[in-house]
């Protein structure tokens, strides 16, 4: 097999990486990372980053950095747009096209509306930093608005959250906002009681994180209870726009949505031209390769493998870790004339948080909720965390906010998109309104 | 004086903190501080977080929790548009309006074209934290697009930096940029080799740092040369645009170009109608208020103050800081019908940075250069940095930055804004360029 070969790898999430560290070793390749982002970020704590818990650069690394060690990897910062299979070229978004010998697909999913892609812009989803980003300056942002909002209506409309969707990110969302409001501001404000602030959290089914077992949903539920957050479940939202949300026939005036509801596979996902799953994902060969594509493979979220209970795989950083590794050995497999072998996934577990102190894990017959539950996902995210300087950051946040309640990225920055409330930018005609706070000359 | 009196402060920064907690101290006050963002600005750090050192979170506090403890004291997130001297109110860009019976203006300055603000696009200036992550974002961006640019000319362009001004935050930009293309980035690419990359720095006058003495402005030198920056005294910028810059008759292509060079007196100077200096900055009597208006204060970057050498006072920190302190002692004389004392400034010393382990500082007699005047440099802004986690979470940054050359904040987030370069967001027809690296396919 003299000739080297050429693997472009698509993404630099879990995937991507693990199947470019693998490929690293060997000698008869060449690998090319192609990302649209310059960082692999890890998303299991990106609702952190939404929640002024943690900074960007707490939970992201520069791809080049990570990978800096492996002589035959290369970095390719752009955007993949199309795959030729017939050519072997991956098309970017540039105008710039690779050939390939052998091509994986890790490009991950990005939040979905069903079909309503106008709710967009009134409730942002969660995928990358700049999502995490958008998120934390519309709440914090709320709050502050709120406090120097006379009308009492859209005082009430700036203090209520609403999160759409329960799975893990809605249910971390709304507890993160929960505690955000009633610990970390509760003697910030003089004009409004942030503690009295709103958090609806919707589900269309009948339990959140339906992926868990009934008993820790219902754990998880309880602790949503506790920490005060309003769970409606067996709720669709059938409308989302600049008032608010409606739920069925009721309307429930908001000025932030939060948006956790569901996710679709990359349009890249589509230029395929094969078969995919209800959720746009790519249905791939035991080997994670594509049906009459044996020199292509499909990857972590983007991908639709059949676990043993006959479901697909659910998007997690393990399953996307574990195939990453398994098509880097396939790759080699293929690269030396050796067979390929078929993937099965090792289920360890999955977990979840609700605020401070309380979490819901399952790994086998092991059930944890609570305090314990908390414990066993702090210690498996910390490890997670690629790159010592984050994993040690981060522990020192988190020591940090555990013991003062306080959070150490509590800023406001960028600018207001068009759809949001009026950017304070122009000087309006001046209302006679009183100065605020009233106090001002009091007796 | 029985009856409560209203202080409105315009400005979080140094000089507004530092007022604020004074003020709260006087039982028959009540503060309201106005500021258009969420957070206090350690800004003697912000080029840190420009060249991907720091992250945003190290270097700024939200006002509230810094203002927390004091019960006296109401933050309104707002942008102040115009003082009404004679009505005594702050009219907000909202079009609320404050009443006061003591108006504090701490706003600070915004940085200057020079008339030119054609120019700003191309080159972002550095005031405030969207400004350091733009900056941020243009720089590491720049080093991405030459990885994958095929013309020699434009990868040259992509890979040269201006830096225009040769003040404090001009060389510690320099100085920054240099060590992140030749260490940091050592060996990150690999189609270009990143410690070639040309760092221009562009002053007009005959040397750098010229509030130094001219022994420390020779040593700034000195150590900007040895990082291998181009210094380039004398000469003045005649045009900005997207090319590059224009030095005379002189064209130098360079697709970043970073403003440090000046900074004017924010717009609410222009409306209170009384006598600006040559920089915009309002000239105020002895005890800091404003001429013909005992009860209006203006203090730090937005004051013209003349110093013991008859020049106005610099705009750095401990002006503002030591200026804060001294009108909330004033303001509280006033409100208990004491006299007011005129300021003084207590030179302390003035001090800059120049990459890793090089630094200047004056104090008094005391001249330090080099790795004694780092250390000093360093010692001096971690023990000023406020809140405490801040301040163990920089040094921790620091240490491990120190000890790898690895920085912590490497994240291209954000959109191109319509100026920048063209984004990689609609596919253009194909090109049939050959696949980026050239390695594909080596036999």
């Amino acid at each position: 097999m003299g000739a080297r070969q050429h693997v472009v790898i698509v993404g630099g999430g879990f995937g991507g990486l693990y199947a470019a560290r693998r490929l690293a070793r060997e000698r008869d390749v060449d690998v090319t990372v192609v990302d649209k982002q310059n960082y692999h970020l890890f998303q299991p704590l990106l609702y952190q980053v939404a929640t002024a818990g943690l900074s960007a650069g707490d939970i992201a690394s520069p791809i080049r950095g990570i990978l800096r060690k492996t002589r035959n990897v290369t970095v390719h910062m752009g955007e993949a747009a199309a795959v030729n299979l017939a050519a072997k070229t991956l098309q970017l978004s540039d105008g710039a096209s690779l050939s390939y010998d052998h091509l994986i697909l890790a490009a991950g999913v990005r939040h979905s509306y069903f079909g309503h892609t106008e709710w967009e812009r009134f409730a942002p989803g969660l995928k990358s930093i700049d999502d995490a980003l958008e998120m934390r300056r519309r709440v914090l942002l709320a709050f502050e608005r709120a406090e120097v909002e006379p009308d009492p209506k859209e005082r009430e409309a700036l203090l209520t959250f609403v999160v759409v969707g329960g799975g893990p990110t809605g249910v971390e969302l709304a507890g993160a906002l929960s505690e955000l409001s009633r610990f970390t501001f509760a003697r910030d404000f003089h004009n409004i009681d942030p503690s009295r602030a709103r958090i609806v959290l919707v589900e269309a089914g009948p339990r959140v994180v339906p992926a868990f077992r009934e008993k820790l949903s219902q754990k998880a539920l309880e602790s949503l209870q506790k920490l005060g957050v309003e769970v409606r479940l067996g709720t669709l939202v059938t409308k989302v726009d600049e008032h608010g949300v409606m739920l069925g026939g009721e309307a429930l005036p908001a000025r932030t949505v939060l948006w956790a509801a569901g996710v679709e596979a990359s349009p890249l996902a589509k230029s395929l031209g094969v078969p995919l799953d209800r959720a746009g994902r790519v249905v791939v060969n035991e080997d994670l390769s594509l049906p009459g594509h044996p020199e292509v493979y499909c990857i972590g979220d983007l991908s639709s493998f059949k676990g043993p209970d006959g479901h697909p795989l659910p998007g997690l950083a393990p399953v996307a870790i574990q195939q990453g590794k398994h098509v880097g050995e396939n790759v080699a497999a293929a690269v030396r004339g050796n067979a390929k072998k078929p993937f099965t996934y090792f289920d360890k577990g999955t977990m979840a948080t609700i605020g401070r102190a309380a979490g819901i894990a399952q790994s086998g017959k092991l059930e944890l909720w609570g305090l314990l539950g908390w414990l066993g996902w702090l210690f498996i995210h910390v490890i997670f965390l690629i790159g010592f300087r984050n994993r040690l950051l981060v522990l020192l946040e988190w020591t940090w906010a555990y013991a003062t309640y306080q959070r150490g990225a509590r800023l406001i920055i960028g600018h207001d998109s068009a759809e949001a409330a009026p950017a304070p930018a122009q000087l309006p005609a001046p209302r006679q309104r009183e100065a605020v706070p009233v106090r001002t000359q009091a007796p």
